[in-house]
């Protein structure tokens, strides 16, 4: 009886790379034990802050980053005057990105730039083509509009190695792939990604692909000859089973593990409960979305904290917890002050969830004005040129 | 009870591509019942010396190849002017191959030069870097020592891609590895293969790997623009599972079924209960075996049916259908009325198992030396060019 009420209670918060569903919010937390990750709290913020001697960046001050593994080795080996590289990634699933499928990215680009370390962006167009049932032409396809919107974020060529899997597996890559796929039984990645006997044999494969680009001898044109160099990744909570799977493995491999440090899910407008889903439109605020649009999403779905009334709204102030404006705010809003002010006044009832809107909507048409622009200026000459399997000169520079 | 006596019945035969076992001999009638694959009959053999023109090779003469799946179709077509191309290969696991490693080569040259028609040979160094623990240093330089092996058959370079998997998977190959991969469950392989929960998932994504040189389209270089070329795979047929599933899967990919053409088991000295074994050096004939051991070995360890004694011998005649050095001369002996004449003499105990043993010690001498003096002369150039990534411009010419 005991066991069972345990896995009801396991049940009602579901988090895999493929799922985030949670009864009510989202129990940080326990996903924190439950994953055997760490938190990372304001001495590391501070840390990076004088090892940078930058302004942390806003996913690192308002803890959207909020988890890692083994970041303090990796600042303490930069501390010693040893770099790494950076590692995330994409699975083009869909034309047009969300504001949380830029989250990751955004915080990669500040990485790059306070930490001046190399960068390899895998876009997993055949995950996609074998979770979505998408050819490998539309995936590819996916894949290279993708990766527009991720040069859109500003990063900086000469350091930043783009690749889709459909391109790039093979030679030393593959090697590591059947290295690792030779560590890891059937049964371990039932444990960790719950396949089951029906599941076709592609998502059995998969992991090893989303697991070797934590190791440098994946990319010989990049890190010939650098073996030991260390690896970051930044990335939403819900990859964190590949790369349990990968730190796992790579000691056996003699490889070092690779670190991670892992964001919140951004909360669909609908609140909380999950990620923003690609499969409902109103769900989630697009790079594509016109600034009507994101002024009709933001009033007519962002689940609102604020009371039924006026006068409860006046007297209780805003349930900060579940509001979905607030939220948004406190991932995209820059001013620190500004959202504190927001915090005081629309959590004690002064300001009403109507003014809070309204800022976010200018906020959100901001950003996404900005990443329009930047995104068409973006050419196939560029997307070629991020994509070339090429030496990074000045990687380090 | 019935399904269990039934289990028992069946456990006294595994045949796989990892194991082939039987208790007594091997039943090749039921074996094509449980594959559900064709006898090969004299008709074919009739059909293919009319077609090519030629005495068909002593392996289909003598029914070593023995069974089929589609090969009329292949015939079909070649009698209406289209072309078709070769595929086959080997799992490089050991340094020196014995003569059962070369059957299905000397079969596939002849194939080659009889239809003229291009041939692809893959070698699967990252199946054995999994299966047998090998390093992938290790199966490489193995799958390139075994090349030399292979082309000391007497291949024709304009005509012959051979490839290593860790050289050549990326691109449409791996396009076509994730094409398949989607179609077929896990449940599906451990049906097939008989995977347990506890083996590694590099096992369970390896099928694909050996299933896709079945599709003209893995191979670019050679066969842009005729992706309707259809294959025939010459092989042992403990290889018949990966190419069931293969074409299982084809025509939901709207690829061509590939045929095959398929051998009997080169039996081990000791007796016709399995194929030879590398790990049990006594239990084969090397390429590297000097005259005098394959003298020792053949006088020592080859399986007489002769009777104990020479009255006995006289009067019943030696049991051929377990004598191996009778079996071995019907494999090499390419005189037909000379094994014919044996057939008559030993089988009625006119002859004695040591003259057998004789005659098979000259002919498997002359083999191992003209094959020892052919790998001799093949040099590294040799081995690049037959792997060099190219077109093969007189293929079918």
């Amino acid at each position: 009886m005991e066991k069972e009420t345990k896995a009801d209670e396991e049940q009602t918060q579901v988090i895999n790379p493929w799922e985030v569903s949670a009864k009510g919010k989202i129990d940080y937390d326990k996903l924190i034990d439950q994953f055997g990750c760490q938190r990372l709290d304001q001495s590391f913020v501070d840390r990076v802050h004088r090892l940078t001697n930058r302004i942390p960046h806003i996913f690192l001050r308002r803890n959207v980053f909020f988890a890692h593994r083994d970041l303090n080795e990796i600042l303490d080996a930069y501390e010693r005057g040893e770099k790494f590289y950076l590692y995330t990634g994409r699975g083009p699933s869909s034309e047009a990105l969300h504001l949380g499928h830029l989250v990751p990215f955004m915080f990669t680009k500040y990485l790059q730039e306070a930490f001046k370390v190399p960068l390899v962006i895998q876009l997993t167009d055949d995950e996609k083509c074998m979770w979505k049932n998408l050819t490998v032409e539309e995936s590819k396809r996916l894949a290279r509009e993708n990766a527009k919107d991720i040069i859109a974020c500003g990063f900086d060529v000469s350091r930043t190695f783009i690749f889709s899997d459909f391109d790039y597996v093979g030679g030393a890559f593959y090697e590591n792939m059947v290295k690792v796929a030779k560590c890891v039984t059937y049964n371990k990645v039932v444990g960790i990604f719950g396949f089951t006997g029906e599941d076709h044999i592609g998502k059995i494969s998969f992991p090893p692909v989303q697991a070797v680009p934590s190791f440098p001898s994946s990319f010989p044109h990049l890190f010939s000859g650098k073996d030991k160099l260390r690896c970051l990744i930044p990335c939403a909570i819900d990859q964190d089973p590949y790369f349990r799977m990968t730190r796992d493995v790579a000691p056996r491999l003699g490889y070092n593990k690779p670190a991670l440090i892992e964001s919140l899910f951004f909360p669909a407008l609908q609140g909380q409960t999950g990620k923003m889903s690609a499969s409902d439109a109103n769900s989630a605020i697009y790079v594509t979305d016109s600034q009507k649009a994101i002024k009709e999403k933001v009033n007519r779905y962002a689940f609102s904290g604020g009371q039924d009334s006026i006068e409860n709204h006046r007297k209780y102030g805003a349930n900060l917890e579940v509001d979905i404006p607030f939220k948004y705010l406190s991932f995209f809003l820059e001013d620190d002050e500004e959202l504190e002010h927001i915090r005081k006044e629309y959590g004690s009832g002064r300001m009403l969830t109507g003014e809070v809107k309204k800022r976010l909507i200018e906020v959100l048409t901001e950003i996404v004005e900005r990443h329009r622009a930047a995104r068409a200026a973006v050419t196939d000459e560029m997307v070629d040129a991020f994509m070339a399997v090429r030496p990074l000169p000045n990687m380090f520079a």
